[in-house]
């Protein structure tokens, strides 16, 4: 991967995110997973909103895109027929000295835990087993007894669940080819090696979308079309275009099933650097061929108009919202010297879309009814935006806690407010403060919130 | 529980639900799970709009309850110190003759599946085992072995997740109790006597919302709140008043944490009748004192005016997002004659604010630009509503498709709106027609679909 040019905030980003409410380490009382994260009153609101959008954009803005929920446990044969059973594994070598445990094709990536100095890649003390392969997928028992008869594997990707519904989803809708189905939901694998906070984690959530067209017809087309829609998606999301780039994998890279696959690469920083946040796959038929095999049912598309039935290829967009929430706060977060102040301020830069608060409200002083102005305000703006009414400490201080966690505007009720009904409005990023009239602060949010 | 006065639908829906799209079985093609089930493309939105009203209620329009989501999979301690590991369990019995496999406690209620014909609870050929104690929770491996020290399991419940994160959240939103934490997630049970069909399900999803209180302060006028607001809730949703009611844990039936407990019963009909969609439970301080005992850490709320640390009594709010879902269906189900029309109709009155598709689109007929005008206020009302075009068959042909899914109205361009720019709106329940503004349907639709 291309060198990072972007500083390393993760640290910060961890410990911002743990004190003001977006993310915790899960189970932390009891010295955590290490592996699972749970995201806080600020985090579900920011990761929520950006599926809302995902939504928004692919399901109820298109007509061609259908919405689905399948389960996360499902029949253990569609992991036979999507391949993972057998070919979802990863090398797998322990250490009998430092009791390391690693992925055989990442060596030189990882550190001696007994060593932790030594550079990465160094093993040198280390009696490394022979590579075992080991399967990613978790393993649970359905029903009473607990044998091979009855396990189920908590699925690893939501795609499966889109696969086995084709029909369902088709002739329920009465969609024609070429059509899409989207789902979010969470997804399992059994990482050998977590890491870089809720980058590579064993519980995460996905937004995939499957497009169904005609072999016969344009799909590479379409594989071009979606590539653009979805890179254009995240540049919407306000992540910078110079963190942005398509990774095409190689011939030696792509998937079994794969025709041509890039990945949409996010600017992390540091050492991290560009990192897969979505994948976009030409999956061709393998999928619905594979399951036709294993179930013996058919899952072909009748083209009415030219009677004709055939197995739809897939075109399908991945993207990982864990990722994609991570990646929004790497490319929001800043430190800034603030003019003729001493102390400088932290700053989420996030797109007013996803921010998790929209505005604070806050009375410039507890007294002269500037409370009860402002809470009467925000609880009025609560019905439509998220909103946070706080009257303790000095104004400063009250918008630096909202720049910190993204909040795009700011309205305080003041001695003019009063008079004239009038709020100032401060803007996070450019600081400026204008008047509005506090009976057209929603419309002016509407505005500023839109697209 | 009481005899139900409303006819069994349950066939009805289930075949409605697989026909247009709202719930299919899972795995469906390889036979299914049997006790699994996947949200289509009009259940998916339904309960979506289900969940997002429970969420605007407790979390967006409250500035008292924070919003969480945490992981399903949690660090094992935490159901020791539950005491699901030792206690959430079902006893279980075997037929020897007959292979059937019921729950101890509900033999009455059960069928010999050699004897289907047979009433429930008749048992006579049957060889019984003696009952075993069946844990209800999955239980999966994380990491490289399968062994005792890498067990966890997939969460039976989300309040868990609250509690390990009381004092994360508290402390990082700095609210003082009386306040609440709410979440939705999935959980999972490993039930013996899955059924009926979204109603007992192995996979399944909650809205919690766990609300602490002050044990010295007035913590059963909370109690009393919850239950009336979470009443209401249900009544808003547009289930009919005689079809809920409550019903009080006695002495033998509350859980050993619980100092009392009410459910919300939905009378879902037939022979299924009144069963629990939510609880509202007053679960003391079981919970944060059983983690501070297995944590080792406190769990204390510090109140800082009277300088005093104590352990919060909890207040829980407990509901099934698929439950409820199912309710609002078996809800709004009807068959009804239609004046002067030889065939009846099957119509879904869901309240306007949750039905999947708010308006169907419809061009009179398929020429003089009727369709073109149609498309064009579609995809403008589209940004902010879901809406449904049809251009294919009759026009009561397509008020009755959507009739069937609850489309509360439907939007028509005929003759004259390419003379007056006005549309007819036909209202799904009343069956009215009245003509409204192409320019104004949208602000017609904002206002019916309030509340």
């Amino acid at each position: 991967m291309p060198a990072s040019n972007q500083p390393d905030v993760m640290d910060k980003l961890v410990s911002l995110a743990k004190r003001r409410g977006f993310i915790f380490q899960s189970s932390e009382i009891y010295g955590g997973t290490g592996s699972v994260w749970d995201y806080g009153p600020l985090g579900v609101e920011l990761k929520k909103n950006i599926k809302d959008r995902w939504w928004h954009a692919l399901v109820r803005m298109r007509d061609d895109v259908e919405g689905l929920d399948a389960a996360i446990l499902m029949h253990p044969k569609v992991w036979e027929a999507s391949g993972h059973v057998a070919g979802f594994v990863d090398p797998l070598v322990d250490c009998k000295a430092c009791k390391g445990r690693f992925r055989a094709d990442k060596l030189q990536d990882a550190r001696c835990p007994r060593k932790p100095s030594k550079q990465p890649g160094e093993h040198t003390e280390c009696q490394l087993t022979e590579p075992r392969q080991f399967n990613l997928m978790f393993k649970t028992f359905m029903g009473a007894l607990e044998d091979s008869a009855s396990v189920v594997y908590l699925r690893p990707e939501t795609a499966q669940g889109i696969f086995v519904n084709f029909l369902n989803v088709q002739q329920s809708t009465r969609q024609k080819v070429p059509f899409g189905i989207a789902q979010i939901g969470k997804a399992f694998r059994n990482e050998i090696t977590p890491g870089n906070f809720t980058f590579r984690t064993r519980e995460f959530e996905q937004m995939e979308m499957q497009f169904f067209v005609d072999p016969n017809a344009d799909h590479m087309e379409w594989f071009e079309y979606w590539k653009a829609q979805r890179m254009q998606w995240h540049l919407d999301l306000g992540l910078k275009e110079d963190r942005l780039h398509f990774h095409q994998h190689g011939a030696g890279e792509l998937a079994h099933y794969a025709r041509a696959a890039f990945d949409i690469e996010f600017d992390f920083g540091g050492t991290l650097g560009f990192q897969e946040i979505e994948g976009v796959h030409h999956r061709g038929d393998f999928d619905l061929g594979r399951h036709q095999e294993y179930s013996g049912k058919k899952l072909e598309y009748f083209d009415q108009p030219n009677n004709r039935r055939f197995v739809p290829f897939v075109i399908e967009t991945s993207v990982g919202a864990d990722r994609v929430t991570l990646a929004a706060l790497a490319n929001a977060y800043r430190e800034e010297e603030v003019a003729g102040e001493s102390e400088g301020r932290v700053v989420l830069g996030l797109h007013p879309a996803i921010a998790p608060i929209k505005a604070g409200i806050f009375p410039l002083v507890k007294k002269d009814g500037m409370p009860e102005f402002a809470e009467k305000l925000g609880n009025e703006l609560r019905r439509r935006f998220p909103v946070f009414y706080d009257e303790t400490g000095a104004i400063g201080r009250r918008y630096r806690r909202q720049d910190e966690v993204g909040t795009p505007f700011c309205l305080t009720v003041d001695g003019q407010t009063l008079e004239d009904n009038t709020v100032t409005v401060r803007d996070r990023d450019s600081l400026t403060q204008e008047r509005v009239a506090a009976d057209r602060v929603g419309a002016f949010l509407d505005e500023k919130l839109a697209g």
